[in-house]
């Protein structure tokens, strides 16, 4: 792709509604339109790195064998009136009447839906355990959305739900998405750590929110840094060793500001362990067996030929705010750099170009095919513009690796930097090796 | 993946609320369910089938140089009410009041939303032409949903829009489209016929729709099949072959029951080169130069450095509207076949299987197994159950090529055979060679 046709509309000014790095940045790199309060259209640029999170969170999905699928975004009262939710709900949930004066909403969540989809298709304990997900837009009618894609109205989110004959089954299951979202996370570049939480909403009594360090995160995190320790490839994908894996960073410590207790931070956390930060929430899991199968008449037949209420549980990732998340995380001293699994391209070719000469620029279309016959997603900046600017723009757009075609480059050989490294005079062949590793 | 596991609620019964036969094939084999009226959960076995059809689109459209960004579903009023068709657009519309009162919709269409975004991202002819599209959920408030996904609430649509200085340069944007459009529904197995088209409520003076042929369409056509000669690979993606391309479908004769006049027909098209059938409309593509940018105040500098509204031109898929359109068009004689393209797996191996021999279930493991390795998409049946019954399943799922292993299979050949082909005894290297074409 060419810069100059990409459909990138990069501002210079600091937006003035944005408080937060990650939004000002999406605003300023063009990843993102404010369409009107708390709603966002993704521009190229932005809906590139979405959609690569998507495909990761997904593939992880698939992994532990949840199945995809896809609810729609608007649903009926009617079975939220059964679980008993459509009035404790309040008002950030999106309530519409139809043209025929039903009462429909936009989903915040997918309890009721899912519950419902089961119930008619499942009658059997044969078919247990399932797993299913989809990755859907939902609505929250915030009174004051704020942060960009952190805490907007219309976002989109992973959630899978589990189905299973017993409480003890059902924890089996909770472990494998436990499993899948720390390999997510750690595909995705992050520091996530696990932590027990309050089920609010959704209801249950065994919960974990998955929380990413920034510096400029939410919320405060007292951890022990013996919890980055714990290696997932330690772990099999079986039962007890899922389960062992859960005990094992539930057992290190590590808890946000409401849960804080200095004395006991002090007394179970060796001072030289202590790490005290600050994180953002992009997962949250919750087990509440019967809590919506029970009224909703969700009912499987157990081995005895008994009919049971099926046991569940629900598992969210917040895509659309992961972008933001990562920013936050990512971003330091005004320079952005994409983890690779997500970058919107690869590497970017950065020709010094000048009215009269373009030199620079042939010879970085010529880096360009190169390069492009060997499926590597690059960038050409071939916009006229001075190298100081185009290097400011590319701090903020991210890739993490730039090639840069100037004074310093020879016929063979050119400027290689990775993002936050010094760079090398390397040839065209290094190059590639590089990017293709 | 195995068939016991997968999530499919399988019906034997017809759906009594089902009047086409897309409609009961999805409800039938476990594709979607309904979760109000007019809106469907997609099950896996359909989410798959959707994907692929999204991909090609996708991809179709990548090709022409197309990118591709994301508009929220949810609209703000105030930029219907600059175009003037926030009052035109009468009850199809999902209108909605936010927890502040504010008036909001469900997007039915994207002209404004992009219009806006537009005009704030692109002030200069140098960045034209551009070609901007997404893949969303969309709303329409049907008084009368019916038909399944043909004529649903909630609907899932790729939407394309053009950007040019020009009236003629528009064309040339239009024409590329033509021409995508055309690959994408050869891509699809499908034999798609563009017609010239009224504008209806988008507006514009040059339109086309492209309805495929199936028996049971919604609209009679009248064509001459010389239609179906016209090879897309005479042209090449230069503005004066695809001008010449649209010149050449469009001389020749084809129009649905509103344009027929019986003594024209006759007049221009040869008896023995008379088709008359039905089609279903599965994309729509219309030119309207500054209908929105004008009202909208999206202007452009000019080469003199005149601001002059820019020309644009919108362009539709219906993606869920596809799923049903092509079982429309292929399920015949109780029998379905999805096109190898989008098929939900490549090939499905059905073991005979009964309560004391799991011999035949054990050989089908095995060559799952050798497929996998293959990264062949293959389906087991592993379900205990007569063949009678695994066949007329079968039947329904559609997956093009089964592998039976039964009578006729020995310890290294097996019964194989394409969809509507009579079946061979084939060795597993044979199948796999076929399977890999």
């Amino acid at each position: 792709m060419y810069l100059s046709k990409l459909f990138i509309p990069i501002t210079k000014d600091l937006p003035a509604e944005a408080k937060i790095k990650s939004h000002q940045l999406m605003l300023r790199t063009g990843m993102i339109k404010q369409s009107s309060a708390g709603i966002y259209s993704w521009l190229p640029l932005g809906f590139k790195v979405m959609k690569k999170i998507e495909q990761i969170v997904r593939e992880e999905q698939n992994l532990i064998g949840a199945q995809e699928m896809l609810m729609p975004t608007i649903q009926s009262s009617e079975i939220w009136k059964e679980s008993g939710r459509y009035d404790d709900y309040g008002e950030e949930m999106l309530r519409i009447k139809d043209r025929q004066g039903r009462e429909i909403l936009y989903g915040p969540t997918n309890e009721e839906l899912i519950t419902d989809v089961f119930r008619t298709s499942v009658k059997s304990y044969k078919l247990l355990p399932q797993l299913l997900y989809h990755i859907q837009w939902k609505f929250r009618d915030e009174i004051r959305p704020r942060f960009g894609v952190m805490r907007c109205k219309e976002f989109y989110m992973k959630d899978a739900y589990s189905f299973d004959l017993s409480d003890e089954d059902a924890k089996k299951s909770y472990n494998k998405m436990f499993y899948s979202y720390l390999k997510t996370f750690n595909r995705l570049d992050l520091k996530a750590i696990p932590m027990a939480a309050d089920t609010g909403p959704i209801g249950g009594d065994l919960s974990h929110e998955f929380v990413i360090l920034a510096d400029t995160g939410e919320s405060d995190i007292y951890a022990d840094k013996n919890i980055f320790e714990i290696d997932l490839n330690r772990y099999k994908f079986d039962d007890s060793s899922l389960q062992k894996m859960r005990e094992d960073f539930t057992k290190v410590y590590a808890v946000t500001d409401e849960k804080f207790k200095k004395e006991e931070f002090n007394k179970l956390v060796k001072k030289e362990n202590q790490i005290i930060t600050k994180g953002i929430e992009v997962g949250h899991i919750f087990y509440f067996s019967d809590k919506y199968s029970k009224p909703m008449n969700c009912l499987i037949d157990d081995k005895s030929g008994k009919k049971t209420s099926v046991k569940m549980g629900s598992y969210g990732i917040g895509v659309s705010r992961l972008v933001g998340a990562i920013i936050e995380a990512k971003y330091n001293n005004d320079i952005m750099k994409w983890p690779e699994s997500i970058a919107p391209f690869k590497v970017v070719i950065i020709p010094s170009i000048s009215k009269n000469n373009k030199e620079n620029l042939e010879k970085a279309i010529k880096i360009y095919q190169e390069l492009k016959k060997q499926n590597i997603d690059v960038l050409l900046d071939d916009v006229d513009e001075n190298m100081s600017n185009k290097f400011k723009k590319h701090d903020l757009i991210g890739i993490p690796y730039q090639i840069i075609v100037g004074a310093k480059s020879d016929d063979d050989n050119f400027e290689f930097k990775e993002v936050n490294n010094t760079s090398q005079i390397l040839s065209l062949d290094k190059i590639k090796s590089k990017l293709k590793n």
